[in-house]
């Protein structure tokens, strides 16, 4: 089986057992690349080495970000794991038809234990995937991670990867153009109440993650951004 | 989704945690009956309710066994998980393929954390099922839970669910059966070398489990060791 180059993220997992359960089932499926997001304890973490166990040689791989707009900068597309009961501007698929929509340089998001993604962090995924389950929705975050990592090895072995490759420019060229916008807006007062600015600023991110953007695409808005800021 | 019926037998678990963490995902996974046989530490256990979290409900109906036999009495078709590098006698199958392989009456062991299920234990399986991994093969009790109880699931959505009859005998008695012809074995002088009673032992469990018995054959055998016994 060859190695797959998808890319696992946790956001703020807060039990270091999950951590390593999920380190320890991706060494299973022949996932690699684990990155975690602001986890709640210290880093590293002897309780998810405990239970990596044969899989500690991903925990010790594993990169640490502040944020997930750090952790995704080299991303080209998102698959955001979650419940699909939320109103949301967002393409949903299962993890059954995971196969259909495999990329280059794509990551899947799992959220916390206690709540999974935040709406905001749901913004950054081009789609959401569902685990279906029976009446009891709530999967174990590591349990999670399990599904997703045997379907998707799953796939190799039976031949069945293929990643599409994805044309639009990597989510840091994404969020440069979004912090550029949303200061720009700010300045000109297009937040009318201050506080629907985190809302406002998340229908964005929706909207242009949506439209899967080139790097030529957010050159030509950014020049109608810097245009905007300086007051033609 | 339709409840499956599908008994989940977790044989000498040692850690609480992994057996929560199975009791969890079956309950995600609409699976229904838990038994356990001979768990190392003392029951209930606090751990595996921790672990259980919303699947709580499943470890309290939990039934104990202090033997496999006693745990199978009334399944007619079992399903070992195991690794498939074994010199055995057995149909191998994958998780990929379980659908082909779903039979009323149907039992799924589960081996300890440490070796998995034991030669003498796999002898009471009609077919051997492998998960199929890449090089690191040690997965979590709980994982290849997750896996299993996902795959029956997904069929059942998919509606590709569909019961095979099963037309042989409950396995008690089948290992009435065998009780019996192992003492009466033992009574003529069958087995000359002692030490090598246990594997001879196993290998008629294994071949008569391959029989797929029917009640009537077993009376038919039943009747040819009473014979034996009777020293005709």
């Amino acid at each position: 089986m060859q190695k797959n180059k998808t890319k696992i993220i946790l956001v703020e997992p807060q039990m270091g057992e999950n951590i390593g359960a999920a380190a320890r089932v991706m060494s299973n499926f022949d996932l690699e690349e684990l990155r975690i997001v602001n986890p709640r304890d210290s880093w590293p973490n002897e309780k998810a080495v405990a239970m990596a166990a044969s899989g500690a040689y991903i925990l010790e791989n594993a990169k640490i970000f502040d944020t997930l707009e750090e952790a995704v900068t080299d991303v080209k597309y998102i698959i955001a794991t979650g419940a699909t009961d939320r109103d949301m501007e967002k393409q949903v698929i299962t993890s059954y038809n995971i196969g259909d929509n495999l990329h280059e340089n794509m990551a899947i998001l799992f959220g916390c234990e206690k709540t999974g993604l935040s709406n905001e962090q749901l913004t950054y995924a081009d789609v959401v995937l569902n685990i279906p389950t029976g009446k009891n929705h709530s999967l174990n975050l590591a349990q999670a991670v399990a599904v997703v990592a045997y379907e998707l090895s799953k796939l190799q072995d039976l031949d069945k990867i293929s990643y599409l490759e994805a044309e639009n420019a990597p989510k840091s060229d994404l969020n440069n153009m979004l912090v550029h916008m949303y200061r720009v807006l700010d300045e000109k007062g297009y937040y009318k109440n201050p506080r629907m600015r985190p809302t406002m600023e998340q229908n964005l991110r929706t909207l242009f993650t949506k439209a899967k953007l080139t790097e030529q695409e957010i050159r030509t808005l950014r020049g109608i951004i810097s245009l905007l800021e300086k007051g033609y």
